[in-house]
């Protein structure tokens, strides 16, 4: 295998790159060598030596523990649980949470042999055991898997006494009522809002 | 911008990924360190290192003049002239053509501002003028675009008395023919084909 050929195998096992879009995507770097394959060779060696698992929460970020666990200004009595880092990223592009995260880097998934083990589930019981947080927001996907572990949690957690929530379920904003599925509607009547 | 979004910036740059879809990349390239990062940036250096344009054809290979150029056992009488390095893989994966290539770096596009300066079709006629070239295939895109390059490299051509073909139209292997655009089934009529 020659080394373009070696590149394009390596590119596609990129999550939304295909054999034939991960060769279009190289015979493009090929094109614009200096303009996008050298500044991306070294973004990645950037990142690859930069960029870190923050310890406490699961974040990535230049420094360890992150910029968002060493901030003091954020709310360390709330915690919220996400699945991947972007979500944490999603979470902080609308700027309204100011607590602080932990990162579970999956959800639980008995077809993809996903148990407790795999997910940092022992680290959030370690930080709520430590003390300090009061309130657990439960940010995980509106899926079968999301919603399982988000149960598995609410009862691991149940001991601790803690403040437990869910993000709601319901009509998406911009969202057009006879689109929607059926489980959504329901949600979202039955948690019908007064005005 | 730090050393993620960078990245994640520039990735997006790539045909294919769009910012959601890069910044998807990017976190899995994160999850992957060892088995997807650090392989991918060492195959990137590796392209960047050894890859080079022929100067004959414009091929992408180990060396200049490329494997093909040099192939003793091809023959030199036949030229076919693709678009890109991609179209010219294509015709090497079905391993039917035993000629040489010109690759022109693209097609004439007004719309795009490409004309015939931007292309490697000053080559091309070089080529032709050197001698030894008694047949030419335009391999070109069935489009708009690589139709009239396709002329205007015909009429370019006409004074140096070669056979000039282009590649069939007609319908695809396997296709059916309601579902045929009108254009190529014109063309599949016009050039039936006796039994």
């Amino acid at each position: 295998m020659n080394d373009i050929e070696k590149l394009i195998q390596i590119m596609g096992r990129l999550p939304g790159l295909g054999p034939r879009s991960a060769r279009r995507a190289v015979l493009h770097l090929m094109k614009k060598r200096e303009a996008l394959l050298q500044p991306l060779i070294g973004a990645m060696q950037d990142v690859s030596a930069h960029v870190k698992t923050c310890t406490v929460c699961g974040n990535l970020d230049a420094s360890d523990p992150c910029a968002i666990c060493r901030d003091g200004g954020r709310d360390q009595t709330i915690l919220c649980v996400v699945a991947d880092v972007g979500d944490l990223w999603a979470l902080e592009r609308i700027a309204t949470f100011k607590g602080r995260y932990h990162v579970l880097g999956g959800v639980l998934s008995a077809l993809d042999g996903i148990g407790p083990e795999q997910l940092s589930i022992a680290g959030l019981l370690r930080r709520v055991e430590a003390g300090g947080v009061k309130e657990l927001i439960l940010a995980l996907g509106a899926t079968v898997d999301g919603q399982t572990t988000a149960h598995y949690l609410a009862d691991r957690l149940q001991p601790y006494n803690l403040a437990i929530s869910r993000l709601a379920h319901g009509v998406p904003v911009g969202g057009e009522l006879d689109y929607l599925d059926d489980g959504t509607l329901i949600q979202a009547l039955k948690a019908r809002q007064k005005l």
